[in-house]
């Protein structure tokens, strides 16, 4: 939708004029999709401070000749150049006017070191200035648009999760991959654009490999079976992990996932606004680290999800920072016992004034196939 | 393979020392998996210019604890930090014995400005000197274990469309996205982890949209049926474009395939070593011109591919440097007919003394459907 592009250039001309910047050259495909809408694989993006919505006088828009129909179609509502490399010219563009260019922030987290010699060269007169982050900021806070691509996203998880459950496609015999693959297409099914990052499942032993990727290990009866996926819709990814058990539990199943359950819980109860990450990390770790598994807990807690499949905030005991209304992350802790298996519980939720709201609906109940 | 990885090592350190450099800290993530055939998502490596193969004392991998097991696994060759974040590990690792680390290189196209701060703060009393491209420039010439993985995914992307159109998957009725989809699975069925890129079909006019993205457009008789798409097998990606028609050919289609073809073979047949970059193109592109369709090919003739799908060198008007033994390229001429449609064909090759080795094997006669 160019009206919310619009309102996001819009605070983030606010950004600029606190940073007493002139303009900030975006040169991150992913932070110009946010600003823009733009899709294509090679863009940049000049922002003007001075420019109101409505009359973007100065802020400019550049892609390739390859792109020239779908700028047209997606950002119908700035300035396009077509040229190549686009950094460059619309460096130069800013070069050309030093009047109204003076202080040009750029990306300093993603400009490399020999990327800045040629931007500084073809932006002869203007000085460059680091502005690591400045679209991030706004991206932390999901607008009402991002939400909706979320909640599609999760939502075609979560069906495909619901038919490859109700077509047998977890019955024994089949292997990781086998399995995956299902997922994938399922969500495919439901509208999804890919998954949203590689698809974990993991079977018996394998689960309790944090990151494990699918083999050609085959799901036996008693099996702890972890899924970790996500869709990718609009741009916008989900990311759930739910861990299953292939025919009645033991009773070592059923306490380690009670116990991964009541951390996801406590987790999920900490995400209130001013929370420090830190402390949404804590509050599932306790639980962990009481029964004894703390050492078996080997990642932090969760992070934010969005254009990226991790992107800040981090819930970890290094985050930095509190929780803000409209962020959107994941909560999903994991003990892992070597050789036996392991349980990770994961939803994406967003952080709202009344509470959490999760987006992810699968059961959290031990789903027992 | 740990003896390749060694020897590419090997081959690295050549290239240190001709630099004066003591080391290297590689901090992509593709470089490392070629050095080390390391396939997680956060890592590093530094890589001592005075080591040998078989006596790597001073070279050392870093990854995550996520990573632990798989480190053990692909990476049993060198010594392993596990530490995060994984580039100050190392940094600071040469900064604690400045005295074998005197003058240490950096992937200056890669590290971002912000980046380099937090490096030479960890690497005190190390000069940190930019090495831009110092792993690539192996990467260019393609190894025996490379060429086999690019052969099998090209291998998979043949048998792909194989199989599709023998099951009538390119029949009128069908959308583009279905199409598109199937090729995807069938790719997977012949060993592929994925699609190398995101796959291309595009039929009737849509054919003249170089890089289409599948719509829900229907196929009908009379349609050119434009497909791009390869495999990804061991971390290695394929690129085939193969153009068919759906029925008997009109007389301008059957002339516009048979000038890409020309000129495709054109361009083939160029690849020899020693051959300039531009020439490679220039051969291609004199046929398109000498019919009047100069305009109508838009864009390079090639590109290499490997761990990338695109990676150097670029066969272009503006590619600057020469064919050697080993590279692996794309050769891909097409001429679009806005509104009407367009041909592109590209085949998968390797530079060899004996000539261009094939590696897609899929016909380019004419297929009609």
């Amino acid at each position: 939708m160019p009206e919310s592009h619009a309102r996001r250039r819009a605070a983030l001309r606010v950004q600029l004029r606190e940073r007493e910047l002139d303009a900030v050259l975006v040169t991150d495909l992913l932070n110009i999709r946010y600003l823009t809408g733009f899709t294509g694989s090679n863009a940049a993006l000049l922002v003007h401070a001075s420019d109101e919505s409505g009359a973007e006088r100065r802020t400019a828009f550049c892609t390739d000749g390859r792109y020239l129909t779908q700028a047209e179609n997606q950002v119908p509502d700035l300035e396009r150049v077509i040229e190549r490399p686009c950094d460059l010219a619309l460096a130069a563009r800013a070069g050309r006017d030093a009047a109204h260019f003076g202080r040009v922030g750029f990306e300093s987290h993603k400009v490399t070191v020999d990327g800045l010699d040629t931007l500084a060269k073809a932006a002869e007169g203007v000085e460059l200035v680091r502005a690591p982050g400045v679209v991030e900021d706004l991206r932390l806070v999901k607008d009402d648009e991002e939400v909706e691509a979320l909640r599609m996203a999760c939502a075609a998880a979560d069906r495909a999760l619901a038919d490859l459950i109700e077509h047998d496609g977890l019955r024994p015999g089949r292997t990781e991959k086998e399995v995956a693959r299902e997922l994938d297409t399922r969500m495919l099914d439901h509208g999804a654009a890919g998954p949203s990052f590689e698809t974990i499942v993991a079977t018996g032993a394998n689960s309790a490999v944090p990151h494990h990727r699918p083999t050609d290990a085959v799901l036996r009866a008693g099996d702890f079976v972890k899924m970790d996926f996500g869709a990718l819709v609009d741009g916008y990814h989900s990311d759930m992990t739910r861990t299953v058990v292939l025919g009645p539990p033991a009773d070592w199943q059923r306490e380690l996932y009670e116990l991964v359950a009541e951390s996801q819980a406590a987790g999920r109860a900490a995400l209130r606004i001013g929370t420090a990450f830190r402390d949404v990390d804590a509050a599932a770790r306790e639980v962990i680290e009481r029964a004894g598994h703390g050492e078996h807990f080997l990642h932090g807690l969760g992070h934010g999800v969005g254009l990226q499949i991790h992107e800040a905030p981090t819930l970890s005991k290094a985050g930095e920072g509190t929780l803000f209304a409209g962020m959107a992350v994941t909560v999903e802790p994991g003990v892992y016992l070597a050789g036996r298996g392991g349980v990770r519980i994961e939803d994406t939720l967003v952080v709202r004034e009344s509470g959490p709201e999760l987006l992810t609906l699968t059961t959290k109940d031990l789903v027992v196939i």
